[in-house]
């Protein structure tokens, strides 16, 4: 049994989520488990507030921290579903084994996770888009300056309501100078320190009037790899390209999802290295039909064109995108709205 | 004006201060400078204790997270002095403008600095080895998890009594497999995220009986580039050889020192790329004399062998060795022990 700290007042009433900002309302309440002593304690349940940390804790100095991002939606019969959370689970831990975090037991997280959605649940509202984005994270806790893993860290879980992402138009800058991971580093992991770094040349990129960045591999920049905090997607002709991961690009969830939909949907799907030159010559000779991003923020983001090295290309308003088959059909999975072939939705039961 | 909040009580008198380890005691006081409405605000000078942070804050989400290392000295006469610190102002704020965090201003730094120096200054000990190490660090501390840069931040500096840095034998080994930086990447820059991605490869160097990495290139692992958190030298036959700094290396202060004083010393010195390949023929041929790491936690650090997929090298045990006179003519001109023909040493007035 996990033991329940609850809130003694609610900032529900107080929520409009008919105007909400992504990652910026926070539900009453949160999850805890701390590592101490060489083991994971059993997670407990919090009044959503700050913690006290102190000034020398290794998150502050050394980057020791990693996350993951997750959804619950409610169904028209008020049941509660995630969407193959075991895929969050695992790779949390695989972050945390590449940042020298101890991994989190299953049943802590399972259990945690469950008994913090079932008391959180009126702030999953019913309605296709409307979702509860659930924020697991690590951190190092541990005082000292010293430049080794900590031992003492905790693992939480916050939530946040969402409404559907709609990021307006998405136009994207091909990487040709910065880089967002190296070979043998960790831009496979979710970890802390790959977001932080991508702020500035993004910043740069929007000055440039682009949303975000298309990463290329740091050493030649002729490989087109990830876009933000999303995975990527090219079609050329009737043809779907995505980049294979690697120990530089992210094994995303809503990723691995488009790839098996393709192969269901009968659309050639290819998982191969991505050239920037061959996208330029797709581009040009007006082959190139659709890019997008995947990822659990936004589902699936159209992008709706794209700059490389100065030069502007624009992409065609398809009737027939693939980007909108595969957001209809992902989305009516994980609201319980269609079949679900894969086995994907994962029931919150009561 | 800075505003001083004193402690009503000091630790001083319950810390050992002939058995410390680096990085775990902290002083009575911490300055603190907040970002917020667009701007810094003067610092404050505080009692050292937990800060109280929202956990949806930046930098437990994204890493947006830099750091600096410097050291106080105090001398015969009781004079404190500080190592070039302008360098280290000058190299947080280039590491904040590579994480898109805003520039702090170099009044507040130096009057915030000095400020809690003096306060402080019981905390620093007489005697050749003996110093107050201090780490100054900016955390971005607004809440949300949207992976855009925050609007809030906290620049903040605590101190930390220090020994002699002597960190027993070090063997290092030579990366093949993961990295440390990418070009066009953070390794430049101090940020908090560079470092704990170095834990788990230096944990699995450590199974094999190494103490740091030698980190080479993430394309060809064939230079040789930076050590844990130290930068490296080589020295082959009487002259001595280090990387030149890029976006994957650091700008070490007490690197570009060492740099300086071999001219001074006529030791001949190169800063170009190092090949495995050059150290690993120098070993064969006993052309390797010396090997040595530099930081300002541990000054110099003379490295007793290295690994190189699987063979092990030993190095020499030289009487005049560069690592021992670098080591003394640096810590002379900074316990104000020998002239200081370049002007590095800082005096904290009262």
């Amino acid at each position: 049994m996990i033991s329940i700290e609850k809130s003694s007042q609610t900032k529900i009433d107080k929520t409009d989520f008919d105007n909400l900002t992504f990652g910026q309302v926070f539900t009453d309440h949160m999850m805890i488990s701390d590592f101490k002593d060489g083991e994971w304690h059993e997670p407990v349940i919090k009044p959503y507030g700050p913690l006290s940390i102190d000034p020398s804790a290794r998150v502050f100095h050394y980057g020791q921290a990693v996350f993951e991002g997750m959804k619950a939606y409610k169904d028209k019969d008020e049941k509660i579903w995630m969407f193959r959370p075991e895929q969050n689970f695992e790779r949390i831990n695989a972050s945390s084994k590449r940042l020298a975090i101890p991994e989190f037991p299953k049943d802590f997280f399972f259990n945690g996770l469950e008994t913090l959605l079932k008391l959180e649940k009126d702030w999953i509202k019913q309605g296709f888009g409307n979702s509860l984005y659930i924020r697991p994270f690590v951190i190092a806790t541990e005082a000292g300056v010293s430049a080794s893993p900590a031992k003492e860290y905790k693992f939480m879980i916050i939530c946040s309501p969402a409404q559907s992402y709609y990021s307006g138009e998405v136009r994207v800058k091909f990487s040709d100078k910065f880089s967002r991971a190296a070979d043998g580093g960790v831009g496979f992991a979710k970890a802390a320190g790959n977001y932080g770094a991508q702020f500035y040349p993004t910043n740069l990129a929007k000055e440039e009037g682009y949303q975000q960045i298309v990463w290329t591999d740091a050493n030649s920049h002729e490989y087109l790899e990830e876009a933000g905090t999303m995975n990527i997607f090219f079609r050329i002709g009737d043809k779907l390209i995505t980049a294979p991961i690697s120990d530089r690009i992210l094994d995303g969830v809503t990723r691995k999802s488009v790839i098996a939909l393709a192969e269901r949907m009968n659309i050639p799907m290819e998982v191969r290295k991505v050239t920037v030159q061959e996208i330029l010559e797709a581009a040009d000779s007006g082959n190139l039909k659709e890019m997008f991003g995947s990822g659990t923020a936004t589902v699936i983001n159209p992008i709706t064109g794209f700059g490389n090295k100065g030069k502007n290309y624009d992409l065609p308003k398809l009737e027939d995108s693939y980007a909108h088959a595969f957001k209809d059909t992902l989305m009516k999975i994980q609201y319980n709205e269609a079949e679900d072939p894969f086995g994907w939705r994962y029931e919150v039961k009561e």
